[in-house]
């Protein structure tokens, strides 16, 4: 079968690999009918160095299962399921728990590892009972790319919110005009937020925060940007900072226009190695900072009926359609911020 | 009047300082009845520089009313009142919120700057409408001890186990066996803790620690420290980890015997610029990382019936009386582990 494998930084290519099989027999096997390349993927694309292996790639999928493992009771032949981007048993406390990214037995995908990746024409899926979650709508519904999102950047937006304890009424900012972002912005206006502070600079992608719910726009960076959002938020900052980048300045930033008693939600992938934890601003403040990988299949129960009820359409945040051919090309686009998120149809 | 006064480390002075006396309408003049050292004044004690000047030093004390202003309302003289480490009006929105230590009206006892120290024959107390809570016993109740720990001890281990999110049925490892630890472990304990590891070395400290709930205690510090507590807790970490001791090992610490999902309620006040926040064990795991000033006055209302009534006896670690000329001795005993905590009789 054919698949997506990064070789190194900038070298994407589509190969053919071992088809997808049952190893475990709680496994399944799914065909891939959507996939998409994540803003998380452009690390790699951007820092991987070359191991004579190559990675498999993509984490987020829509698919229909194949073939499912002797164990596997609840997924059946011929379902339509939504992959969110971590496996996970469902039965651990972790997943007990709603945090099934912590999962006892659970990994992530295009990831490295023996687990390969959704941007290709099929995968195994390990454990998944716990980790599929079927949806009773044709392969083409027109909802396909909203549902898409439920696998990772919906979810992770949402996520982000979550953790930065947004209520209704609040004062949110959102660091960040990529995907993530946006669905930030989307997961804090469904959460009854009142004033939502975009911080991003791409034209096209704060027209579309601004569709979402931003009701302010803050284009600078570093202190500059402190300051707005200081002046923007009654001289005390956001009550929820949802972090949606991952850099030093990025979290730099979160905790200086956090209120004091408010909350960051971080969900970019780091890339540093501490948050800011002084005596000035984040403890005197009284500044909270939690996030993480998103537990989206713990989410896909609560955003589901308003993404089929079209009460949220975050399948705009797709930008392009390509083939699996497409998909290097794809990783060029979304690192040179020409697509913001572009979808595989394998 | 006679207060206490640092010059730089390891120099503490009772000598004669200016009246206290009413400055602003919304001032009171307390006389002081008892307070306390902290173990956040053992760090200017190792470490202040002499600025020529000194620092009025204390933050803690129960008190009576001698003077008000013209503008203070609720509280009278003669009344016998809790001093918060840091005063509030009481009014604003952080104060209504119950974050009175980010009061924008607001500001800390002890340090530096025009407002004196607790350590002292007396003190003005700022926005003493907002600061004072009023307590109706006699100045040599024999609840004293108890009663003077929710001007910061005891409300601050509280703080320690609500940040970190301490339900009924939790698993709690608390770091530090210091006073706030100990009241940490009484918090934790209180609001429902099924496990409580305390992280200690003092055999007299871990004695109290267990009476007041500790169930499992870890000697060591580092890695052996953080094995030994992932061995505790069934290998995933506690789900709540209070965090009393401010250093950076602590918090380092902290955040590796946190289970995926859990918190860290951090209220030693940091010596250290950044908390560990990389993709491992931080982000991964979801990890909460929350904590600050405890806003104690907004925690008198629900401490203060546990105390009167006997519930909980945090007045036990006090382990020492002085009389103000005894107070420079009380710096060095705790400072050397010869007392846990030193109550002042001025």
């Amino acid at each position: 079968m054919r698949a997506t494998v990064m070789h190194r930084a900038h070298d994407v290519r589509i190969e053919n690999v071992p088809d997808a099989v049952i190893v475990q027999p709680t496994d399944a096997v799914i065909h891939i009918t959507r996939a998409c390349i994540c803003g998380s993927d452009l690390w790699p694309y951007n820092d991987l160095e070359a191991d004579g292996g190559g990675r498999q790639m993509g984490h987020e999928a829509i698919g229909l299962v194949e073939a499912v493992g002797a164990e596997v009771q609840r997924i059946k032949v011929g379902d339509l399921v939504i992959m969110p981007f971590a496996y996970s048993d469902g039965s651990c406390m972790f997943c007990d728990e709603g945090l099934p990214t912590s999962c006892v037995h659970g990994g992530f995908f295009g990831n490295g590892g023996d687990v390969g990746g959704a941007q290709a024409e099929a995968l195994r899926v390990p454990h998944a009972d716990g980790t599929l979650y079927p949806i009773a709508v044709g392969p083409d519904d027109a909802l396909m790319p909203s549902l898409l999102t439920l696998s990772d950047v919906m979810g992770t937006g949402h996520h982000a919110a979550v953790a930065a304890r947004v209520r209704p009424g609040s004062t949110v900012a959102v660091i960040g005009d990529g995907a993530v972002g946006l669905c930030g912005v989307m997961a804090a206006k469904r959460l009854g937020a009142e004033q939502i502070i975009i911080l991003g600079r791409h034209a096209d992608r704060i027209a579309l925060a601004t569709e979402f719910g931003a009701t302010d726009v803050v284009g600078e960076r570093g202190d500059e940007a402190v300051e707005q959002v200081l002046e923007l938020s009654g001289g005390f900052g956001a009550h929820s900072v949802l972090e949606c980048v991952g850099s030093e300045q990025a979290v730099g930033t979160a905790v200086q226009i956090t209120r004091p008693g408010g909350a960051v939600g971080r969900v970019g992938v780091p890339h540093y190695d501490a948050v800011p934890g002084a005596l000035s601003p984040t403890f005197y403040r009284n500044i909270v900072v939690a996030g993480g990988p998103a537990p989206v299949r713990a989410y896909v129960d609560e955003l589901l009926p308003d993404v089929m009820e079209g009460r949220i359409q975050p399948g705009r945040v797709f930008d392009r359609i390509v083939g699996l051919d497409g998909v290097p090309d794809g990783y060029r686009a979304m690192n040179e911020r020409e697509a913001l998120k572009v979808m595989v149809r394998p």
